[in-house]
C-alpha cells in the first residue's frame, strides 16, 4: 500500500486530499456560507444570526474589574490552570443552576470553551460511527454539525407547542430497538427551543426521562437560555430531578457574553472524569483569564438584575417580531417564544426557504432556511428568525423586507408552479459560527 | 440489540460505561496523575510542570490594556467572533513567524484554543484508527496523549544531539511502508525539544523534509518554544522552505502567557479549509476577548524585548540546573538546551524513573518520569527536569534533593537488585495539564 504524496491523484487543488480521516469527509462547508459573508452589511438587516446583545452590558465596570483582575491575579489569570475549570467558577456556576433547581457539587461542573466544546466532548466519548442520537425535528444547527463530523445518524423526533411529544419519543426508541439500533444520547432544548422557540412542559420532562431511562438513553440537556425567559420564573430543569440520566450543558453566552468562550456540562461522576480527559486532549485547560473575568463579573456586579433587563429587551424584540409578522405576513404562521432568541416561521404553502435565500439577501434581509435545523434535508417549508440582536425598528424593517421576498416568491410559484431549487447538500453542513 | 441502561452489568460505579465510545477507552488518566496533585505544594520543588515564570511580565500594563480593550471594543472582544480567529491577530502572527523566515498570508492561519487544540484538530482531520504517526523518541507526552485518544499508532525514531536522525527515519518510513501501514503524519518538535532539550540542526532540516516528501508524510512543526533561544538568532523554521508539506503550529504559551490559551496553525490552502471547519465544530471560535488581548499587548508592548528578557532569566535558571546536576549529580547524564524550558537527564544504571517517583515526591522533589514521553512504556532510564518555573535557587535545592533521592534508590537496587515498579499502563495516558 502506497501512502499518498503530494503527486498521488486525488485533486490537484489539494495535494492531501487522500489523506483525510473518514471524519473529514463529513466536514464541508454549508453552500449557504457564501451568502452569510454578506450579512454583516450595514445594509442587510441581519435575521439569521444567535449573537446577544451587547451594548446592555456594563462595559465601564467590566473593564474596570478586568483591570483588577490582571493587575492583582494577573500570574494566575494568565498562567495555565485546571483542565476541570477554575474552581471559584465551578462554585458560582453551582449559584446559577439553583435558578433551575439544580443541586450539584462543583466536582460534577467540567468548564468548557463555550457550550459548543461541551457537546463535541460528550459525542467524542460517547458516539461511535453509526450510533444514532435523537434529536427533535428541528434541531440546533451547531449539533447536528458536530453530530455529523462524529459520523453519527440523527434520528429526528416532532415536537408540538409543549416541546419533544413523549409519545413520539417513545414510539421511535421503540422502532430503533426493533432495528437493533444502538441509540446512545436524546439531545435536547427545552427551554424557547433553537430555532422552534417551544419550550418543553412541566408536565412532559418527567416522561421524557422516565422514556429516555427506561431504554438506557443518556439525556443531553442543552440549555442556554433558560434563564431568558419573558414570563415567571425560571422553569424547573431536567437535571434537577435526575442526576445519573441527564448531562446538563449550560453557557454563559447568552446570559452574559460569548466572547469569553465559557460555557460547563453538568454529568455524572463517571461521565465527567471521561469529560475532564477528553477536554485535556483536546485543550488543556479553558481560559483561566476568561474565566476569571466570568467569575469576577458574577462576583461584583448584579448579574441577576442584567439577566431581567435582558428578559425585557429581548422581550420588546420578540415583540417587534411577532408584531411585524402578523402585520406583514398573515399567510405565514409562526411560534410566540415564551423567552430566548428566535422564532420559528412556517412559509405560505409551495415557497422553499432554501431556494429563497439568495433573493432575500438581494432583498437586503437575511434569515437561516429551515433545512439548516434538520439531519435529513428536509425542513425548506420553515426559517429560522431571530430577534436578538436587531434593535426593534430594524427587526420591524427586516420583516417588512422579507414579506416583499416572500410576496415576489409567491408569484414566481404561482406563475412557474416551483422555484428553483439549490442543490442537496444539506445545510448541518457546518455554516459558520454566525448562526449560532 | 439492548442498548445499555442505568441497570445494566458494567460497572455498578459507572451506569453509562456501556455507552462511551471505542474511543473512550483510550482516554486514561495517567498514574502518575494523583502524584502530581501534590506537586504544587509550595514544599515541593517542582522540576516537573512546563508553567512559563509569568512574574517578568508587564502585569501593570497589560491590565490597563485590557481595560481599554474592553471599555472601547467591548462589544467586539465580548462578541461571538470568526472561526478561523480575529484577523488583526492574523496578521501580527505574520509578523511572529517572519522571525524564523516564515512568509505565510492571513488566510493560511488558523487561531486555535492554543496549540494543543491545533494538535487536536489535525489529528482529527487526519487519523483514521490504526493510521501511523512517526514522532521522536522521546516526544511530547500532550501529543501522544491527543493522538492516542484517535487510535493512531506512534511509531519512535530515534533523535541525537542534532535532532530527529535523517537515516532512521528513512529506515522506519521504508520499513512501514514495507508493512503496508498507511503513515499519515510526522511528528517534530525542531527547536529546543520538549522533553529532549536537542535541536535539529540546521543541516537536517531540508533532508527531514526531502524524506518526508518522498514518502507522503505530512510534517507536523510544533514550535512553542523557537523563539526562547539562549543563543543567537531564531533558526529557520522548516515551514519557511516548504509551504506545501508542513503543518507550522506556534504559540503564545511560551513566549507571553498561556491563560489566554491562543496558538495557531498554519497549512496548505485546503488543509486549513478543513481546520476551520473541524475548530467551528469543536468550538464555534476561539475566544474575541482573549485573541484580542494579546492583539493589543503585540501592538503597544515591546514584546520583542520582552522575549529577550525571557531568554536571558531561562538562560540562567539552565545554567543553575546543569551547573546542580554537574555538582550533585555526576554519574548521571543530561542533555544542553540551547533554548526552552527542559532538560533530559539519563539515570545512572539501573534506576528507574517511573517506580522512584512516589519516593522523590516523599523528598519533596517532583520531576516527569521518561515514561511519559514514549507511546510504547519505556524511558524508564530519563527523567524531565524543567528548570522554566522555579528560581534558579530553587532549581539548585530540588536537584540537591533529587540528588539524595537518587543515591537512596541506588542504595536500593545495589541490595534489592531492582526497584520495585508501579503496574505498567503507560504514561502517554492523559497526567493532566499540569505537565505541558
Amino acid at each position: 500500500m502506497t501512502p499518498p504524496t503530494p503527486s498521488t491523484p486525488g485533486t490537484r487543488l489539494d495535494p492531501w486530499f487522500g489523506a483525510y480521516a473518514m471524519r473529514a469527509h463529513n466536514m464541508r462547508a454549508s453552500e449557504v456560507r457564501a451568502l452569510f459573508a454578506v450579512v454583516n452589511r450595514p445594509e442587510v438587516v441581519s435575521l439569521a444570526g444567535g449573537m446577544p446583545y451587547l451594548e446592555g452590558l456594563p462595559l465601564e465596570s467590566i473593564a474596570a474589574s478586568m483591570e483588577r483582575l490582571i493587575a492583582t491575579h494577573g500570574t494566575t489569570a494568565l498562567q495555565y490552570g485546571s483542565g476541570q475549570g477554575h474552581e471559584a467558577l465551578r462554585e458560582q456556576i453551582l449559584e446559577v443552576m439553583k435558578l433551575e433547581g439544580i443541586d450539584a457539587h462543583p466536582d460534577d461542573v467540567v468548564v468548557t470553551t463555550g457550550s459548543q466544546q461541551a457537546l463535541d466532548l460528550v459525542t467524542r466519548i460517547f458516539i461511535d460511527p453509526g450510533d444514532v442520537i435523537v434529536a427533535e425535528a428541528p434541531s440546533y444547527v451547531g449539533a447536528l454539525g458536530v453530530f455529523r463530523s462524529y459520523q453519527a445518524d440523527v434520528v429526528h423526533v416532532p415536537l408540538d407547542e409543549h416541546g419533544l411529544i413523549p409519545e413520539a419519543l417513545e414510539e421511535t426508541l421503540t422502532s430503533l430497538a426493533a432495528q437493533g439500533r444502538r441509540v446512545k444520547l436524546l439531545y435536547t432544548i427545552p427551554n424557547f427551543h433553537n430555532p422552534a422557540g417551544v419550550t418543553l412542559s412541566l408536565e412532559r420532562r418527567p416522561r421524557i426521562l422516565e422514556i429516555a431511562r427506561r431504554h438506557g438513553v443518556l439525556v443531553v440537556e442543552d440549555n442556554p437560555y433558560g434563564l431568558l425567559g419573558f414570563g415567571s420564573e425560571p422553569l424547573e430543569a431536567m437535571r434537577a430531578t435526575d442526576g445519573d440520566g441527564v448531562l446538563y450543558l449550560g453557557s454563559f453566552s447568552k446570559t452574559f457574553a460569548p466572547g469569553f468562550r465559557v460555557g460547563w456540562v453538568v454529568a455524572p461522576h463517571a461521565v465527567r472524569e471521561k469529560l475532564v480527559l477528553a477536554s485535556e486532549s483536546a485543550i488543556l485547560c479553558p481560559s483561566n483569564a476568561s474565566q476569571m473575568a466570568i467569575s469576577t463579573y458574577l462576583e461584583t456586579s448584579d448579574w441577576k438584575a442584567q439577566i431581567k433587563a435582558f428578559q425585557v429587551l429581548y422581550r420588546e424584540r420578540r415583540d417587534a417580531m411577532v408584531g411585524a409578522l402578523a402585520e406583514h405576513m398573515p399567510d405565514a404562521s409562526w411560534t410566540v417564544p415564551d423567552g430566548g432568541f428566535y422564532t420559528w416561521v412556517r412559509l405560505p404553502e409551495g415557497l422553499d426557504s432554501k431556494s429563497m435565500l439568495p433573493r432575500a439577501v438581494t432583498g437586503r434581509v437575511a434569515y437561516v432556511p429551515g433545512t439548516a435545523f434538520f439531519a435529513d434535508g428536509t425542513g425548506g417549508d420553515h426559517m429560522r428568525l431571530s430577534y436578538c440582536f436587531p434593535t426593534p425598528d430594524r427587526i420591524r424593517e427586516g420583516v417588512r423586507r422579507l414579506a416583499s421576498v416572500v410576496n415576489a416568491e409567491r408569484e414566481l410559484v404561482e406563475i412557474f408552479g416551483t422555484t428553483a431549487h439549490l442543490d442537496d447538500v444539506t445545510d448541518t453542513d457546518n455554516p459558520g459560527p454566525d448562526l449560532v
